[in-house]
């Protein structure tokens, strides 16, 4: 089946379904309101993780096919870029879902920034420039492991590091936070404005299932550096975490560049959800192959003439 | 069959093989020595173009899965980074080598610059200053399709252009390009001596091919945006175009940053080449998983202790 008959079929659907996760602009997020252990449709909820599991994985390989067909035309059109933005507490997936999502897409066509503890160039600058700097171009699919919205987390949740910001404020935070919503949505604004498509996904997981992952890579050995001893005392904050999220996710949830709140708890549910609204923005952006003037393409016949009788 | 049992087997043939194609470093290389056409061994010669692919295709599925691995060995260590670079006449295959050998890599471990002309802000600094700053950190693989060797080809084969550099020499080049390769030269050794692997490709395609692939593309119209007519034209230098790459060749294959001349006339060969090389590359740095002190062991087994009881 082609992509095209798929969506035939199923395109009510999914963009039916894509829909329900976007967090309504204008409206006060309440993340117990969505459910972080959604499985894709009715039909899945018998069946056991496995069985979903095994079907989601052959769903996110029809995904990424697509996904590469749709990756190959924005090359080509090369109008617009693509920014994915993946946030979400830690365990939430954001690296398997960036590894299975992306595997399929050509390399030449993506690039991913993961964002470390800020450095001295970067304080001494506002905290959106080191992300403007590595903005995906026209053609390309930039994805950010974490991001600006990172900078209306940490310190929001931890009021006792605002000294740490360049900014050097004391604890009266009052309006920071609203500036910094209104310098992102304008930022955004801007992006949008010039090209760049905003896809914005916030892995939704639980907190029990964050502990069942956090317990699984401590069960093995070769997961051990990949964690850090902060990821459990990060736990007693959960809900100041929730908070924040839920008060960034309202203030920064647009018409132009809306978030997802994706259903996290399953992986493969994550995954499959991620490959099916970048392919879907792609394809709603209704590209074409570039076409050629008759003056243009007379020069190509020329060549293939000049090159036939060599 | 795992890496280690297919390398005990085959590690011996895979050395020696890749080994016969290194621009040996201080000697006068001599394209014509080297046989574009050639096929990975003797038991393949009598095969058909599309046996031959097809068993190469299975090769190169291990060995996407083996650089996988060693990718995530590559990170995990946080030792070296790993430079590629992709150099070769048009249609050389460049392009279709990182789809194919890097579609299997974890995509945050790997990333791809391609350079087009050098902007206003370029020509403003020195001439290695642009590559310099995408250079891969520690734990990546950073794939340069092109790079600076560009700046000892296009203009070395076309002298009257030497105006447009930013030194502004005129048409005596004396000692130029010799300067180029010095500057080269000791850049990558500086590279080298702070954990930066080189490996450098060469994909070498005879006229002939290079005659078949662009007909090819002007046979089939949706291949028409990656063609230009200066592709053809630029055909009348090819002897011109040789020479400079030997000459380039010679000056740069080092035993710090050698150069591979790797037969392409058959894409799928090339294709495998490249992966077994970068492969037996990261193998060959004896990386490890970290490990960790017993103090921080106590911390984790702390961690999960309080996990459990939660």
């Amino acid at each position: 089946m082609t992509r095209a008959q798929y969506m035939e079929v199923n395109g009510p659907i999914v963009r039916k379904y894509l829909k329900k996760f976007i967090a309504e602009p204008q409206k006060k997020i309440r993340l117990k309101n969505y459910d972080a252990g959604q499985v894709q449709n009715e039909s899945l909820k018998d069946k056991s993780d496995e069985e979903v599991n095994e079907i989601l994985k052959e769903v996110l390989k029809k995904d990424q096919s697509a996904l590469f067909a749709a990756q190959d035309l924005l090359a080509a059109s090369h109008k617009y870029g693509i920014l994915i933005v993946l946030q979400g507490m830690d365990t939430a997936g954001k690296d398997g879902t960036i590894r299975h999502v992306m595997s399929g897409v050509n390399p030449q066509g993506c690039e991913v920034h993961s964002f470390k503890v800020p450095g001295v160039e970067d304080h001494a600058h506002d905290f959106l420039w080191r992300y403007e700097k590595v903005m995906p171009e026209r053609g390309m699919i930039g994805i950010f492991n974490r991001s600006y919205y990172e900078d209306v987390l940490v310190v929001h949740v931890h009021p006792e590091r605002m000294e740490e910001l360049p900014e050097k404020i004391g604890p009266d935070a009052t309006g920071f936070w609203e500036g910094r919503y209104k310098d992102i949505n304008a930022f955004e604004k801007h992006l949008v404005r010039n090209g760049t498509v905003i896809l914005k996904f916030f892995l939704h997981i639980s907190k029990d299932e964050q502990k069942r992952r956090l317990l699984d890579r401590l069960n093995h050995k070769e997961k051990y550096w990949k964690f850090s001893v902060s990821d459990v005392a990060e736990r007693q904050y959960w809900d100041d975490y929730m908070d924040a999220y839920e008060e960034m996710l309202s203030a920064t949830s647009t018409g132009y560049a809306p978030w997802f709140i994706v259903p996290a708890d399953h992986k493969w549910m994550a995954r499959t959800f991620v490959a099916e609204a970048v392919t879907s923005a792609i394809e709603g952006l209704s590209l074409s192959y570039p076409t050629f003037p008759d003056e243009q393409i007379q020069h190509l016949t020329d060549a293939k003439k000049q090159l036939e009788e060599e």
